[in-house]
């Protein structure tokens, strides 16, 4: 994998990167539509390319790894072949979705033993399991196996968990010291920073991630329910010690709001069911604000989806049309919403990244964040 | 509208045919995807278009008249540009969807009255404002309003529905004669015959529908539970009294081997909700048979879905993914096995017209049903 920073904005910490892996190339900013089990709810690999151009997309390894479970996947030879997708795929390490499942777990420094949501069967994720089966699925970038600590976290857990994050990241990286890429392409390791919500901790957090000397590196146990200020501040401290010459990927964030003022504060990398869940509920995001086409104020509304026309479904369909589909619970709807949304998501961040190259993006960041904090 | 004869079977009475519209040319016998409430169920216009190349759908009055009601409709400037769809619409008239609330609906020679499945509110559909919600809706084929009787129905009952039907005919004709085509491109009107499974009401029927001299024709009742074979014996008699210049419609059929039947009993047209309906259970039909995409038989069959490739989707997706998608119920799955079939269905009449125009369809037609009378 390359990194390389191709500007930076003056008013700002904003950069513009392009990330090369075996599976082309990412243009940084960037944010990754979260294909949850092989497939972003809805929406089909081509139009993923071609409509939304999503240039690498993320599996959850929780779900991947109970269904269709990695035997298949290896079967398949990886999960790009088995979705047939041939751009860059991110896998998580499970650690967030097993810290959701709160009262069917139990996290001990082995690792966490955990009750499958689909059948009630047990399992165990350790760190060197996480590493084995992300190998397995072949995501080109793979995710550390952490714990991910709620909001609000009492200071002394948060540590802990912290240090514990710090040691299983040791065992990541020897257990995949002793292995190949599993494909025949690259798969790239990025360790998460830790540390709840106190400056002390992400710092020192982020110093251990930072050592680790990994070709990337991640932000973690954000977006958790915390106030967006105390997110941000969590965030300035780790970009500042994280290498300036290495991506840094914010782990589900955000709103399109969190998404700008996080590219200021020096983040690269974005993934979130945001866009795709609000979509689902009939929530769209545009550049001039959120409307829920669900309100009765849209029934006669026949102008075009967004005028602003980031994807074919914008002018393809009108608002009263796709507020008809959501009433009378049309799958079509959510597909449309869906792909809307995506679409916007990644207008968002190759918008920031042209006015980062610009060196206006503080000025347009402001006035975006602005205009999209307005329900229409 | 202007239909015209292309070729005939030497072996069958299959016909191949050009129906022209305002909307563009519809190669006969031709399949009818069904687009229930403006939106063929999981499917994006685009891919109806593109993908499956219908170039005729289906909508419901019965569905449209309750949401987004005529008023939308008429505001939308009709049903074509509410949902962005330029080539044609049939719409049917109401009177399947009213016969099968049973319970929730009365029949009397005014019209039926009966309450909307959605609210519980009571509507009355007459043979004079069904052609006028048709009109409003703006298909270019427009329905009559008729009875459709249940399988099996007493003789009696059947042939008082069919007078009825009859004198509802030249209700909806009379209306029609006083009103102009309501948005400036034509629409053309088709009736209906009814009578049951019984040879001689279907006999009396078709020539009181032949008599009213519409520019094409429909067949009702059938495909309500009855045997396939007393399908087709109401389909050969009712066929050979039906003009031979005119278009004749068979309303709901059906599996693709009723579809074939029916084709070399000189149908031209069909809809069904099969394709669709089943997709989403799983089930996919091919030119080798049925297969249940859920079964655990597929689950590491990295094979394409379909090696004839009738659309992108059989070669895009493997059996193994598709039946991954439906065992984790992701939206996708549905589309995928929906775009299949109906790929599968417009193949299957176009393949069809092929072999009429060559000349050998019967022969080909009872190798195709031999075939297609499998599970894989």
């Amino acid at each position: 994998m390359k990194f390389e920073l191709k500007g930076n904005d003056p008013q700002s910490k904003a950069r513009a990167g392009v990330l090369t892996t075996d599976h082309g190339v990412i243009e940084t900013p960037i944010f990754m539509p979260v294909g949850t089990v092989g497939s972003v709810k809805g929406v089909h690999q081509r139009e993923l390319k071609n409509d939304i151009n999503a240039d690498v997309i993320l599996g959850n390894t929780y779900h991947l790894y109970l269904r269709p479970q990695t035997e298949i996947l290896e079967q398949a030879g990886g999960l790009h072949k088995f979705i047939n997708w041939d751009r860059n795929i991110l896998t998580d390490s499970g650690g967030y979705q097993v810290y959701s499942l709160s009262a069917n777990r139990k996290i001990k420094e082995e690792g966490v033993k955990f009750k499958s949501h689909i059948d009630g069967s047990y399992h165990t994720f350790t760190p060197e399991n996480v590493m084995e089966i992300q190998r397995i699925i072949g995501a080109d970038i793979i995710m550390a196996f952490d714990e991910c600590t709620p909001y609000p976290c009492d200071y002394n857990y948060a540590k802990r968990s912290m240090h514990m994050t710090h040691r299983w990241l040791d065992r990541c990286i020897n257990h995949l010291e002793k292995l190949p890429f599993k494909y025949g392409y690259e798969q790239s390791f990025f360790p998460i920073v830790q540390g709840s919500t106190y400056k002390d901790l992400r710092k020192q957090s982020a110093e251990y991630i930072a050592n680790a000397g990994a070709v990337g590196n991640a932000i973690g146990g954000l977006s958790v329910g915390e106030p967006a200020d105390e997110m941000y501040a969590m965030t300035e401290v780790v970009c500042d010690i994280l290498p300036e010459d290495k991506p840094r990927y914010l782990m589900g964030v955000g709103t399109p709001i969190n998404i700008l003022e996080n590219i200021a504060l020096g983040v690269d990398m974005f993934d979130c069911v945001m866009p795709t869940r609000n979509a689902r509920n009939g929530m769209l995001f545009t550049a001039h604000g959120t409307i829920n086409i669900k309100n009765k104020k849209w029934e006669a509304d026949f102008s075009p989806l967004d005028e602003m026309a980031m994807t074919y479904v914008d002018t393809e369909y009108s608002k009263a049309y796709l507020r008809h589909l959501f009433s009378v619970n049309e799958r079509l709807a959510m597909q449309i919403a869906t792909i809307h949304n995506l679409g916007f998501y990644l207008w968002l961040v190759r918008e920031s990244r042209k006015h980062i190259l610009a060196g206006d993006f503080r000025t347009w960041k402001d006035m975006m964040v602005k205009q999209m904090d307005k329900r229409l």
